[in-house]
């Protein structure tokens, strides 16, 4: 291991730049003249010696405390800034700094990320949000896994499967499938039976597990599955007006919506509206995730909450409690919040 | 500068540990038993010599990409969020790794942070949101600027006042002052005199500019400022719900409402509601934002656009352009969104 490298003093800048300790001075603190040219060499210097300037900048210098960084597709969409918020929160009272990093889901700035956090030496790398399970993903998780583990960092794997016993990774998730099976049979319950449900793209975990507690809820009714009725795409707002819109031009009827997240909801209510379906007389519809907005929408959204905060903090405990001293895998609930989007079935 | 350290091999674990490099390989690769003494003692050799286990593990340790980093308050407020998608963009495009910090509004953090980036030699790093302006502040930032310019780093300031020209800074902000004339005279010109402004905490820069926009339109209709129509205060949701609230409750009358942002606009509606105000028969309100979900309130929400992303991708852009070549100060303009919570005002 390097030792850290002495660190230079106003004497090395002054005998690099050929110029007095004093004119080194004069020159940095900028108020006294010095010329053009000799300021030049000084500052080509400071930059060579990585020379730290003065008092102010002296501050900058010291030790830097230790990071825990979580690494997400994205920032805007509520389930990760507020996966993200418990995350900085709990690492704030453990005296960590919180590194933010978004990968868009490219695998090439993931690995940059987890990188420069094994140099770093960060105390822990959580990794958010759903993903499509294959073998190179195995394979990825494994190279992270035991290149942060080498560098004294912990893997962290949060609101997605956990890796499996062969790979050295903490996994804290949310029951996934149980929200959905909830969400579904409330639908059920108030007499709904043709029920839409917008999911995410096909493949990706957050959105098979979802679809798995939507056929399990359906299959407890004894309802035949109808292909129709499970639309997979885009998540955000816009994409459940589309989406919905879609379904609604094709003439495929429902009386039930559960839409894949809170803001998808939104696009749904607008589009049903537009298409004069009312909300909820007409057309029943649940969310999931409880964003702070929910119960502000047109009707005041009945959605599942997600344990958004608590799923971050709990990442984060998990990772500085020690090595083998706490339990490997967590799973949080999830609970309906009912508000005024679904109503009874009239039959037709 | 200190050299870069000579990387270990297998066979300085194998000369640490006292063992064969064929026992070190086996061991590491887990495919062989190795007792459990040797697998401990390789493990630290390991670990002393920060050896890069693997090929899988080596394709880690190769050099990172730069850096753009990020400091604001917090990541979950639109505001925030949306800035941040920006700087991510932007910095993705330029082959820019983003690392998104939270300060929660604490100096020692920010601190923390700064010498991090200074660390990485970050390219770039943009402070974002509303300040305190004073001189502590001043001299903090001075230090930063003069700190991150030593280690080849550019400080950005984004969404506040411009430090000045004896501060080496870039800055890009948008327009808050003229965006909060534009609310307060949307509402005016539909006949509204008694306006109620949902303001930040008193004394910071963003929420005093948009006080200063309402009280300017106020005079350019002629209209004496109420005190009592001016509340100070948290910019949650709940915190536009429990201040009007409390503003009605004091028997304060009002006809409008300019909301300091969109999540404290819903909270407002919400409040009115509850008190027997219908919106916007009669109560009108206009927000500040535009966030994703702002048509999707019950009524659709009249507000104020921000730039957000474009004051992300400016910040990054400005800070790459190199030194000199371009604008050290740039600031974006705003523009009202109508959609249908302002209406005209009832005379009674």
């Amino acid at each position: 291991m390097s030792q850290p490298s002495k660190r230079p003093t106003i004497r090395d800048v002054a005998r690099a730049a050929g110029v007095s300790v004093a004119t080194v001075s004069r020159a940095l603190s900028g108020d006294y003249p010095v010329s053009t040219a000799t300021r030049a060499r000084i500052q080509r210097a400071v930059r060579d010696l990585d020379y730290v300037v003065n008092a102010h900048a002296r501050a900058l210098s010291g030790a830097t405390s230790k990071v825990v960084a979580i690494l997400m597709k994205e920032t805007v969409t509520p389930f990760y800034a507020h996966i993200a918020a418990g995350v900085e929160a709990e690492a704030a009272e453990h005296g960590r700094l919180c590194l933010v990093c978004t990968t868009h889901g490219d695998a090439d700035r993931e690995l940059e990320i987890i990188k420069l956090m094994r140099e770093q030496h960060a105390d822990a790398v959580i990794l958010v949000g759903g993903v499509v399970e294959n073998e190179e993903y195995r394979e990825r998780m494994k190279r992270y896994a035991i290149g942060l583990a080498d560098a004294g960092s912990k893997l962290v794997t949060c609101a997605r499967p956990p890796l499996g016993p062969d790979i050295p990774a903490i996994a804290v998730e949310y029951d996934n499938v149980g929200g959905a099976y909830a969400a579904t049979s409330h639908l059920l319950s108030a007499g709904h039976r043709r029920i839409l449900m917008l999911a995410g793209p096909d493949g990706f975990t957050t959105s098979d597990q979802r679809v798995v507690g939507y056929r399990n809820a359906l299959a407890a009714y004894k309802i035949a599955v109808d292909p129709a009725l499970i639309s997979h795409g885009d998540m955000g707002r816009d994409g459940g007006y589309d989406r919905t819109a879609a379904v609604l031009d094709r003439g495929v009827e429902f009386t039930g919506v559960f839409a894949g997240n809170d803001n998808t909801a939104a696009g749904a209510i607008a589009a049903l509206r537009d298409r004069g379906r009312r909300v909820p007389e007409d057309v029943s519809i649940i969310g999931f995730d409880d964003v702070p907005l929910a119960g502000d929408l047109n009707p005041p959204l009945t959605t599942v909450h997600l344990p958004h905060e608590e799923l971050g903090r709990t990442a984060v405990k998990m990772a500085l409690q020690g090595n083998g001293s706490g339990r490997q895998h967590v799973m949080l609930g999830t609970h309906i919040v009912v508000r005024d989007s679904v109503t009874t079935a009239t039959p037709h």
